[in-house]
C-alpha cells in the first residue's frame, strides 16, 4: 500500500480550533505525527443513545490513518455508521505546581482526531493495519507472533480514522506566576516531571521451559514511553 | 460538608453493562475509589454541535463527586445545559503480548462515570471543590499555595459530576492464549509492565535564590502514579 503523507500543516476545522490561553496549540504536523507515535492507548468518544462515551483502546498509526478495534465503536456504527468519533491521545509529563492554587495544570501533549471512522474490509489492509497497531506498542512482535488467520480476522472488525482532522495542544515548561505579584510570596514553584517506563518482561506462568524472552521485547525493558 | 459514601456495590446503567469478553468489569464499590484516587488526569466527553469530543484534563474525587473544570466543557454546557457527559480515568498496567496477534492487548484499569455535571456554585463547595481538585494531583499543596481569592473563585467554572453511575473494567495478568493449541508454538508470551514514576521536581526558572522545595513536593520523587 503506497502512500503519500498528508500536508505539513494540520487543518483545524471549528472543531479543532483551541480556545483556552495556557496550552498551545500546534498546526505542526510534524507535531500530530511524533505525538501519536510516542504512545499506543488512545480514548474513542462516541455517541451511543444520544450521549458520549469514552473508551480507552489501544490504536496504531501510520501516515494517513489511526487503526484502532471496532468493538469499542460498534454500537454507536451501528446504530450511525456515518456519526463522527474524536480519538484524543494524551501523554501526561507532569505537574505543575504555581504559586498560586489558580495556576495550577499539567503539562501534557495531546491530539484529538476527528472523522468517521471507515470499517477495513480489504484483507490486505486488515494485515497491514493489524500490523501497524501491533508495531505501535511492541515493535518486532508482529514478525515473532503467530498473525491472524482467516477466522481470526474475520473475527475483527478493524476501524480507519483519517488523520485529515487533527489537532495538537501541547503545555510545558514553568507556571504561568513567576512574573506578578505572586512571586514576592516566597513560596516555591516549579514542575514535577511524571516518566512512563517499560518494566522487565514477566512470562507467562504456563510458558513452556527453555522458551527465551525474544530480543526486542527484552529491550523495551527500562525505555520510556511517551 | 459532611458526605455519606454512595453504596458500596455500583449501579450500572444500560450504559454501563460490559459488552467485552475478556476484561473484567467490577461492580465493586471499592474498584472504582481507588482506581480515582491513584490519578489525577481524566478524558471528558462531550457531544459539541452534535459530534463527540473528548478533552485531557485534571480531576479531583472525593466519595460522591469528580469535580473538574468547566472550561472543558463549557460549549457543551452552554448549548445544552442538560446533556450528559462521560468522564474516563484510565490507568495503563502494561502490554499482553500472546502468542497469537489475535490475542494481544494492554492490562489496564479504567473507569467511565456518566451523568450530568452541575456547575457549582455555593462558594464553599467550590473552595472544597477545587481543594480536593488540588490535592488530588499534589498532596499538600492547598495548604502550601496561594489559594484563590475571590476574583479567581468567579473566574472559575467548577464542575461537580456525580459518581452515581459508574462503571470499572480492569484487565490484569497474562495472556489469554496459554491454553489452546498456540501454546504448542514454542513462542514467549507474558507481560511488560508499564509503570509511570514522579521525578525530581524542577525548580522554576525565576525562582528567587534560598526557596527549598517543600517537603511534601520533594517526597513525590521516585513514587509512582496509578
Amino acid at each position: 500500500m503506497t502512500q503519500s503523507p498528508l500536508s505539513p500543516e494540520l487543518s483545524p476545522s471549528d472543531r479543532t480550533r483551541h480556545r483556552r490561553l495556557r496550552e498551545q496549540g500546534s498546526k505542526d504536523r510534524g507535531a500530530l505525527d511524533s505525538l501519536l507515535a510516542a504512545g499506543f492507548m488512545c480514548h474513542v468518544g462516541v455517541i451511543v443513545d444520544g450521549h458520549p462515551m469514552v473508551v480507552p483502546t489501544v490504536y496504531g498509526a501510520d501516515d494517513l490513518h489511526l487503526y484502532f478495534h471496532g468493538s469499542v465503536a460498534s454500537r454507536s456504527l451501528v446504530a450511525a455508521p456515518e456519526a463522527t468519533v474524536c480519538v484524543t491521545v494524551t501523554h501526561v509529563d507532569g505537574l505543575v505546581l504555581a504559586r498560586s492554587v489558580f495556576e495550577h495544570g499539567a503539562n501534557y501533549r495531546s491530539a484529538m482526531i476527528y472523522g468517521t471512522p471507515r470499517v477495513v474490509v480489504d484483507p490486505e489492509e486488515k494485515l497491514s493495519g493489524l500490523r501497524c497497531l501491533t508495531e505501535q506498542a511492541t515493535p518486532g512482535q508482529w514478525d515473532y507472533a503467530r498473525r491472524p488467520n482467516r477466522k481470526e480476522l474475520a473475527a475483527t472488525t478493524l476501524l480507519a480514522l483519517s488523520l485529515a482532522e487533527a489537532s495538537v495542544k501541547i503545555r510545558t515548561g514553568d507556571p504561568d506566576d513567576g512574573e506578578g505579584p505572586d512571586a514576592e510570596l516566597g513560596l516555591w514553584a516549579g514542575t514535577v516531571p511524571l516518566v512512563t517506563t517499560f518494566g522487565e518482561p514477566r512470562p507467562d506462568a504456563g510458558l513452556a521451559p527453555g522458551i527465551i524472552t525474544p530480543p526486542h521485547v527484552l529491550d523495551r525493558t527500562g525505555t520510556r514511553l511517551g
